[in-house]
C-alpha cells in the first residue's frame, strides 16, 4: 500500500496559495488570511499575476517564479484555470494540492469533463489532491487552517472527514461554544482523487485522533470503507451521519429483498458490520464524538446520576433505561455514605437528588468523588453544577437592592470543579455533564478546558453515555472472522451454464442453493400430470404443486400455486389448472413444509455497492413491519450471527409453543452461503428466499426466486 | 364547574410573602426578590416575625397584622409552620396560596400526614393552593414571577405546566438564549390541591397561550386530563414529555395484554387519543413548543429549503422525508424565477443551494419572498443566514492586517431580515430557521424578537417543521365521537352472576364477549367424551378440542389444546389426554378457524388509570415485535380506527395473497365493545383475545382469557 497522501497534505512544510488577492472579501483571500492567522509555521507563498504583495507577503507572478516547490498548493481560482495550474505545480515538483474551486463534477457534463482533465493532469505528475469543490482542511496541532473560518478552540482529539465543507467551517465557532475541540478536519469535496476512505485511513493511523466523526452523503468505495473502518473501530470509535438514503426513487428492484434494502438500510448494515456508531444529526457527530474522544469507555451498564433537581434526574434515568443502561439502586452501605453528606429531604437513592441549593461543594466535589470511587458505579452523570451562569442571572435582581459588585456576588456561587475533572482518568470511568448554562458559566468553561463533555439537555447527556457503551458493544462483535468452505465448483458451473441458456426457474434455483449447502424442501420437477402424481406419491401427501418456468414471478396471483394437495386426483386437477394458466410450465411437486416461523432471506446488488445479504421477518407482515437487517458480502459467520440478532423478531427465536428453539448457527450458515453464491454467480442479480421456513428448529427454503 | 383557581392565582392583585428575610441567600428571599424585580404591579407584603422591613418594604409580624387580606399568599417557610399559616390566611380571608416548602408527601409517612393536614386546613377555608414542594409560577404579561430565577425574556405565547420546578426556573436564561418566550408557567409540585389538569384547563382557556408544553412524571387524573386535552388540541397544540414509564417494575399483570401495555404505552396511547404531540426531551417541549406557539400550522407537506451549503440542506431534506414531509422538485416556471437571481454553480432545485457567499440579500430577502409566495410551497426552512456572528468570528483574522473597526467590518456582512420575518403571517405559512450561531448574531436576535424559531441544528429545524404538520394530523382524528349501542343488560348480568360463583372459563368468557357483540368461533362445551364427539360431528371436522375450566392459563403448555382433530376417534383420544392432565376440566369443542392474519386484542386496568384497550400484532411475534397501540376506555369508533391505524402492521390490512382486505370497521367495533365490557363488568381485571383471527376479512375470537 502506498503512503496515504493525507499524511503530507495535513502536515506540509510550505504552502503556495493561488487565488488570494488584496480584496479581503474574496474566498481565496479569506482562506489565505485564515491560513496566515492560524499560525502555520512554514512559508506561505501567494501567487498573483499582478499584485506585488498580498497582505504584506511577497507575491509571485507565476507558479514557475516561486522560489521553491511548495509542499502543498492551495487553489481558489476560476475553474478554467485549475487544470493548467495543477500541470504547472506538477512540473514545478509539487506533489500535493487542495482544490477549493467549485464547478466540476457537481455541475453537469462540462464540469465532469473538467474534473476528468484535472485527474489526468494530476496523475501525469503523481500529484495527489483534495477536492475540487471542498472547503479545505484543519490540523489544530501544526497548526494549519485553510478553511474560510478561523480556528477558535484549542486542539482536541476528535477528527472529522466531511462531504460537506460547511461542517468544518461554519461550525468552528459553534463547536467552541460547546466545548468540542478538533484535532484534524478534512473536507473531501468531490473526491476526484482523495476520498472518504483515505480520510478514514489517515485518521485511523493518527495518534492524536481518539475518535473519528464522519458526515457522509455517498460512499464511493464501500468495500474499502468497510475494511478500513473494521480495522479502526476495535481501538478507536467512529461515529457517522449518513443522509443519502431517504429519496424514494433510490429504491429499485424486482424482489422483496431489494424493496427491503434501500440505500439507507444498506449503509446502516455497513455501519453495523464495521462497528460504526450511527449518528442521526451533525450535532451527535460532534458532541457524542467529543465524548467518545475524551472519556474512557463505559465498562459496565451501571450509571450513577447526581442532580439538584428531580426533572433532569428522572429524564436522564428514563433515557438511560431506554438505551439499555441501568440506574441501579445503591447498596445500603453506599446509601449510608451518601446520606451522611446530604441535607434533609434530599434523596440518597439513585438519582441522588440534592434538591435546590446554592452551595456547590457537595455536587461538585464530595459526592462525585464518593460515587466514582464506588465499585457499584461504571459511569457518572451530573446535572445542576452552576457557577457564574447562575450568579450572573441572579445578579440584576440583587443589584436592585444591594451595593454589591458582580465579583463579590459571584463568590457566593463558586463551584470548584478542579478535583471533579480528574475523576475520569483516575477511575477509568466516564463523566458526562448536563447544564442549562453555556460558556457564560465558569464551571462550563472549566469542563471545556478539561475536555469533560457538557450537554445543554439532560437527555443528550444520557444519550452520550449510551454511546460510550455502544463503542464497546459493536466492536466486540467483530472479533471472529470464521468463513465457511466454498461449494463444489463443477456442480455450480453446470447449473449456471444451464441457466444461461434456459433462465432460472424455481427448481433450478433451489438446486443451485442446495449446491451451496442451503437446505431446500424435497421436490421433483414433473413434465406431465402423471409424473406429478407419481412424484407426489413418492414424496407423500399432502404436497404443494406449482407451475415452474423461468422468469415466473407472482405465481400465487397467477393461480400457479396449489398448497395442501391431498390426493392423486387433486394433483391432476392442480396440474390441469396450471396448464391452463401457463401452458409451457412444468409441474413442481414439493413436500408441504409445516413451519413454525417464517423469515425472508435474500440477496441483491445495490448500485455502487458489493452484493448485500438481507435477512428479516417473513410472511405476510414482512413489508409492513420492515424488520430486516442488511450486511455486505462477503459475510463472516460473526457477521451473520450479528445480522440475525439485529432484527427485532430475533427476540422470539427461542423455544415456543412446544417448538424447539431456532438453530441460529444453521440460519447464519444460510446467510454466509448466500454471500458466497453472490461472489460465485455474478449473473444472478437478486434472490428472494421467501419464505425461509423454520422446521424442527432448522431453516428450509420453500420458495426461491432468482432475478438474473 | 367551579372557576379554575389558577385564574386568580396567576393574576393576583396583591401578594403576601412569608419566609423572606433580609438574608439574600435564603430561598424565600430569592423568590421575594424575584417577585419584586419582576415588576408585579400590586402590593407585595412581607410577613416576618422580627424584621421591621424586608429589603426596604414594611414587614408585618403576623398574618393577622397584614393591612389587607392578600389575594395570594406565598409560603417559603419550614414545613412545620405551613399548616397553621394556611389556617391563618384562611381566617384572614385569603383564598389562594402557593406553597414552595418541601418535605410533604414526597418524603414518607410523616410528610404524607402533613400534606393531608394541609389539604384539610385549606379545604376548611375554601382556600386553593399550588404545591407544596413546587417552584412557583410565572405570568410574563402581568408581570409576575415568584420563581427562584429572574424573567429575562419578553412575553411570548408558549405556556408550561411542569411537574419539575427546575424546568420553569433553572431554564429561564437557557430559554432566553434560544429565543423561547413564555406566556405563563406553572410548577405544580406535589399537586396536593391544584394539579396538572387544572393547569391544562387554565392554559386552554387563556387567550395569550397559543401552545402548551407539559413536563409529566405522573398523571393523577387521567380521565380528566384526557377530556381537557381533547377539548384543547383541536384549536391549540399541546406538546408533552412523559418520563414515568420506563421502570421495569412498573409492568405487571397475568395477561399478554398487560405485558404489552406498561405505563409508557398507556400514556403514549392517552397522548394520541388526546391529540397531544409527544416530546422526547425537555428541549423539544420548549423549542418545538415555541415553534407551535408562533408559527402558522403547516397546511400541506411541501417544504422549500433554502441554504448556503449542501450539508445542512441535505440533512434537512433527509429529516423531512423521514417524517413524511416532501421536498418537491419545483415546476420549471418556479425554477426559472429562482435561477434568475442565482450565481452560477448555485442550484435552483429544492434545496435551493446558494453555496458559500457573503452577500445576504438573496438568502434573507429575495428568495424567501419568492418561495413563500409560491403555491408550490407550504413552508420554508432556511439555513445559512449569518450577520454579526460570522463577522465577529472573522474579525480577528482581518484585524491582524487592517485598520478596520469592528463596526465597519460588520457592515460587509449585514443580513436584513425585516421583510423575512413578516412572511409567515403574510402568507399563513411557517418559517423555521437553522443557524450555527446564537444570540451573538444580530440576525438571530432579530428572529428571536420577531418570534421566528431558530434551531442550532438543521435536523432540529426540520423536525420542528414536522411537528407543525402533526399538530393538524392528530387533531383531525378527534372529530368523530360516534359510539356503539350498549348490549342487552340482562344477558350480561346472568353471565356475570354465574361467573361470580364459578369463575370465568374460556367458554363463558366467549359467551360474554358474544353478548357484547364481539364475534367468536362456533363451539360447544361438552361434559363427556361422547358429548364432545357429537359436538364435533355437529360442528364439522376438523375441530379443536380444549380443556376448559376456570382460571386455566398456559393451556398449550399443559397439553390441554388439541388442534386439527380430524375424526370422532381423535376427539376421544384428545378428551382422554385432557382428562389425564386436568380431571376437572370440561371439553370445549370448537370449529378450526383458518385465519389469514392474527392479532391480539385485550383489556387491562393499569393502576391509577381507567381501563385500557390494547390492539396489536398477534401470533408468535407479538411480544418480540411489540407492535401495539393502547387507548383508554371509553373508546369512540374514531379512537378505535386511529388505534388500528397506529400499529405498523396496519400497513398490511389490505387484500393479500388472494385474501380479502380486513374489515377495519368490524375490527374497530371489537375494540369499542371491549371498552364497553370494561365499564359494565368491573370485576374482570384483564382480557386477552389471543388470537383474534381474521377470517374472510372479519375478526373472530378463537381464544379468550379473562383474569378476574
Amino acid at each position: 500500500m502506498s503512503a496515504n497522501p493525507l499524511a503530507a497534505i495535513m502536515a506540509p512544510r510550505s504552502i503556495a496559495v493561488v487565488g488570494a488577492s488584496n480584496n479581503p472579501l474574496k474566498m481565496g483571500s479569506i482562506q489565505y488570511l485564515n491560513l496566515r492567522h492560524s499560525g502555520f509555521p512554514g512559508p506561505v507563498l501567494p501567487v498573483h499575476p499582478t499584485e506585488k504583495t498580498v497582505f504584506g507577503l511577497e507575491a509571485y507572478a507565476t507558479i514557475e517564479a516561486l522560489p521553491m516547490a511548495p509542499d502543498l498548493a492551495l487553489l481558489v481560482v476560476p475553474g478554467r484555470l485549475v487544470v493548467e495550474m495543477i500541470e504547472a505545480f506538477g512540473r514545478r515538483g509539487t506533489r500535493h494540492a487542495v482544490v477549493i474551486t467549485a464547478g466540476f463534477g457537481e455541475t453537469g457534463d462540462a464540469g465532469r469533463q473538467r474534473e476528468e482533465a484535472l485527474k489526468a493532469a494530476a496523475a501525469r505528475h503523481g500529484l495527489r489532491f483534495l477536492g475540487p469543490n471542498c472547503m479545505g482542511l484543519v490540523n489544530t496541532r501544526l497548526p494549519l487552517n485553510v478553511t474560510a473560518a478561523p480556528l477558535v478552540a484549542p486542539p482536541g482529539h476528535l477528527s472529522l472527514v466531511s462531504q460537506s465543507g460547511t461542517y468544518i467551517t461554519q461550525t468552528l465557532h459553534y463547536l467552541n461554544e460547546r466545548g468540542v475541540r478538533l484535532n484534524q478536519a478534512i473536507s473531501v469535496g468531490n473526491e476526484a482523487d482523495i476520498d472518504l476512505v483515505d480520510g478514514l485511513e489517515h485518521l485511523g493511523a493518527d495518534p492524536e485522533t481518539r475518535a473519528i466523526g464522519l458526515y457522509i452523503e455517498s460512499i464511493r468505495r464501500p468495500e474499502a470503507f468497510l475494511a478500513a473502518a473494521r480495522r479502526i473501530t476495535p481501538h478507536k470509535p467512529i461515529i457517522a451521519q449518513y443522509v443519502g438514503g431517504t429519496s424514494a426513487g433510490a429504491r429499485a428492484g424486482a424482489s422483496h429483498t431489494a424493496a427491503l434494502a434501500g440505500p439507507d438500510e444498506v449503509v446502516d448494515g455497513l455501519f453495523r458490520q464495521a462497528g460504526i456508531i450511527r449518528a442521526r444529526s451533525i450535532e451527535e457527530v460532534y458532541r457524542v464524538g467529543a465524548a467518545l474522544a475524551t472519556q474512557p469507555p463505559l465498562r459496565g451498564r451501571r450509571i450513577a446520576i447526581l442532580t439538584n433537581s428531580g426533572g433532569p434526574g428522572t429524564a436522564m434515568a428514563d433515557t438511560l433505561e431506554r438505551l439499555g443502561l441501568e440506574v441501579p439502586a445503591f447498596s445500603p452501605a453506599l446509601r449510608e455514605r451518601i446520606q451522611a453528606h446530604l441535607p434533609s429531604h434530599a434523596s440518597a437513592a439513585n438519582p441522588v437528588d440534592l434538591t435546590f441549593h446554592t452551595d456547590m461543594t457537595l455536587m461538585a466535589r464530595t459526592l462525585p468523588a464518593l460515587l466514582m470511587a464506588s465499585d457499584e458505579v461504571d459511569g457518572l452523570l451530573i446535572h445542576g453544577i452552576m457557577d457564574t451562569g447562575w450568579a450572573d442571572m441572579a445578579y440584576p435582581v440583587f443589584q436592585d437592592l444591594f451595593q454589591v459588585s458582580r465579583e463579590d456576588f459571584r463568590r457566593n456561587f463558586h463551584a470548584d470543579v478542579d478535583a471533579l475533572v480528574d475523576l475520569p482518568s483516575r477511575w477509568g470511568k466516564p463523566l458526562v455533564i448536563s447544564s442549562f448554562f453555556g460558556r457564560e458559566d465558569r464551571a462550563v468553561r472549566c469542563f471545556h478546558a478539561a475536555e469533560v463533555p457538557v450537554f445543554d439537555a439532560p437527555e443528550k447527556a444520557a444519550a452520550a453515555m449510551g454511546a460510550l457503551l455502544d463503542r464497546r458493544g459493536t466492536s466486540a462483535e467483530l472479533e471472529t472472522e470464521e468463513r465457511l468452505p466454498e461449494p463444489a465448483h463443477d456442480r455450480v458451473r453446470r447449473l449456471v451454464q444451464a441457466a444461461a441458456r434456459q433462465g432460472w426457474n424455481e427448481f433450478t434455483a433451489k438446486r443451485l442453493l442446495a449446491a451451496f449447502g442451503i437446505p431446500t424442501c424435497r421436490e421433483t420437477l414433473a413434465l406431465s400430470p402423471e409424473a406429478a402424481a407419481a412424484a407426489a406419491r413418492e414424496i407423500g401427501f399432502p404436497v404443494a404443486v406449482k407451475g415452474c418456468a423461468a422468469h415466473l414471478t407472482h405465481k400465487s396471483e397467477l393461480g400457479l400455486v396449489h398448497l395442501n394437495v391431498g390426493s392423486p386426483a387433486d394433483v391432476s386437477r392442480a396440474c390441469a389448472s396450471i396448464a391452463r394458466a401457463e401452458p409451457e410450465a412444468g409441474f413442481l411437486v414439493a413436500e408441504m413444509v409445516r413451519g413454525e416461523r417464517e423469515f425472508i432471506a435474500g440477496l441483491h446488488r445495490p448500485p455502487g455497492f458489493p452484493p448485500v445479504v438481507v435477512f428479516g421477518l417473513g410472511g405476510i407482515w414482512a413489508e409492513a413491519l420492515r424488520d430486516q437487517a442488511v450486511r455486505l458480502a462477503p459475510l463472516s459467520l460473526a457477521d451473520a450471527r450479528s445480522q440475525i440478532g439485529a432484527i427485532r423478531a430475533s427476540a422470539a427465536l427461542g423455544a415456543f409453543r412446544g417448538y424447539p428453539p431456532v438453530d441460529r448457527e444453521a440460519l447464519a450458515q444460510v446467510l454466509v452461503r448466500l454471500a458466497q453464491l453472490a461472489a460465485a454467480c455474478p449473473a444472478i442479480r437478486e434472490i428472494d428466499l421467501n419464505p425461509l421456513v423454520i422446521r424442527a428448529g432448522r431453516p428450509v427454503v420453500v420458495d426461491a426466486l432468482f432475478v438474473a
